[in-house]
């Protein structure tokens, strides 16, 4: 048997094989490195039918388990207990186990005041960034999250902080049109986009670690200017 | 020459060369469709940088080229020429070439209204859904695009019809936080993804199409009942 030069079939199909491998490299490395797993992507649209959430924010690990996909486990309330928009959102926050970054232009929903204590309470790193007009209104968060010990900056200038964006332990970006009020989150048309995602995850956070540093509070002036429009 | 069997090297190449092009095979259907172009991932952070629009909103068919890309194309106002989040907002706009969906909770911006036009002018579909509520506000742009000729729709409903997105050519999704004023463009931090993604395109024009059927004129109501909260 001829061991070379090899048959010409042999040396076209090692050839394919070669050009092939070339392009499929990409894919093979993502395979090595973390299975076929693809990357998280959910877009989530509002208003939410109201269902139970208690499942969710009373567990004291609420991973995206069977158990926790909206069975009862034990809640006698008469709301639905399936998933829904919401409970998208709280389970997609709720899965942060190092850091969490909020840059919310109003927060007064108590279920997602709820999971963000919670991670605190688990000892996520969570940082709150928001718009110092909406901070200080009936029914805001924020002052339960200050008092619970989470840190939180405000914008003192006169544009709003409009953002309604999260970064779940630096790898998930949650971003849309959606305030965190259970008004937005109820009654209004909304969206929310759910993105593992490198590249987006990066510029966000930048963009964080920029207004972050911007509204150190050692800056902080009493009794800013007033605000111009929306 | 034997030719058949295959010697050993010859059917593990073939077996490597084979199972590699089923890994590629998304790859090269990508790159047989569309060469290797990069599908367009942007992210615009605002507040803008305030530069003159004239260039992009006065050519007859503003496309993305150098001539138009910021030079000042025989404008002499004193401001900069540059681009700005505004600009690459714009031009991603005025890329559109067969349909525009528009759904914006407010929209008083001109140079967007402008643009809006322009497209509409040039024979692109234009669709556009709003929230009631805003506008007929004093400087909205809707009450111009309808005199155009343009096609608008709005809620009647308890909730805000807060979206901010665009769809062009059923190619490229446009969403954020940022509403389409002066206000938030030039004062707000704000943030725009463009994105060239069937997956989301999709997933949007559903939601665009559920509410333009949902926000049809035959089922306007005069003096709907008053709404709640944001």
């Amino acid at each position: 048997m001829r061991r070379w030069p090899l048959p010409w079939q042999a040396a076209a199909a090692a050839a394919v094989g070669l050009a092939l491998a070339v392009e499929a490299l990409p894919s093979v490395l993502r395979w090595l490195r973390g299975g076929r797993r693809r990357p998280r992507r959910e877009v989530l649209f509002f208003p939410s039918q109201v269902t139970c959430t208690e499942a969710l924010l009373q567990a004291p690990d609420t991973r995206p388990s069977p158990a926790a996909s909206g069975s009862p486990s034990g809640c006698q309330c008469s709301l639905p207990h399936g998933e829904s928009s919401l409970s998208r959102l709280l389970r997609a926050l709720l899965a942060a186990r190092a850091s969490l970054e909020l840059c919310l232009f109003a927060f007064s929903s108590p279920q997602l005041g709820r999971a963000v204590q919670l991670l605190h309470q688990r000892g996520v790193r969570v940082r709150v960034v928001t718009d110092c007009d909406y901070m200080a209104l009936n029914g805001s968060q924020i002052g339960l999250l200050r008092k619970a010990g989470i840190q939180v900056r405000h914008d003192q200038d006169l544009g709003y902080m409009h953002h309604k964006f999260a970064i779940v332990d630096k790898k998930v970006l949650i971003t849309g049109s959606l305030n965190w009020t259970t008004q937005a989150i109820q009654n209004n048309r909304e969206n929310v986009l759910i993105m593992e995602d490198d590249e987006y995850v990066r510029l966000f956070l930048e963009e964080f670690e920029r207004i972050w540093e911007e509204f150190n509070p050692t800056k902080y002036t009493f009794f800013p200017q007033e605000k111009r429009g929306h």
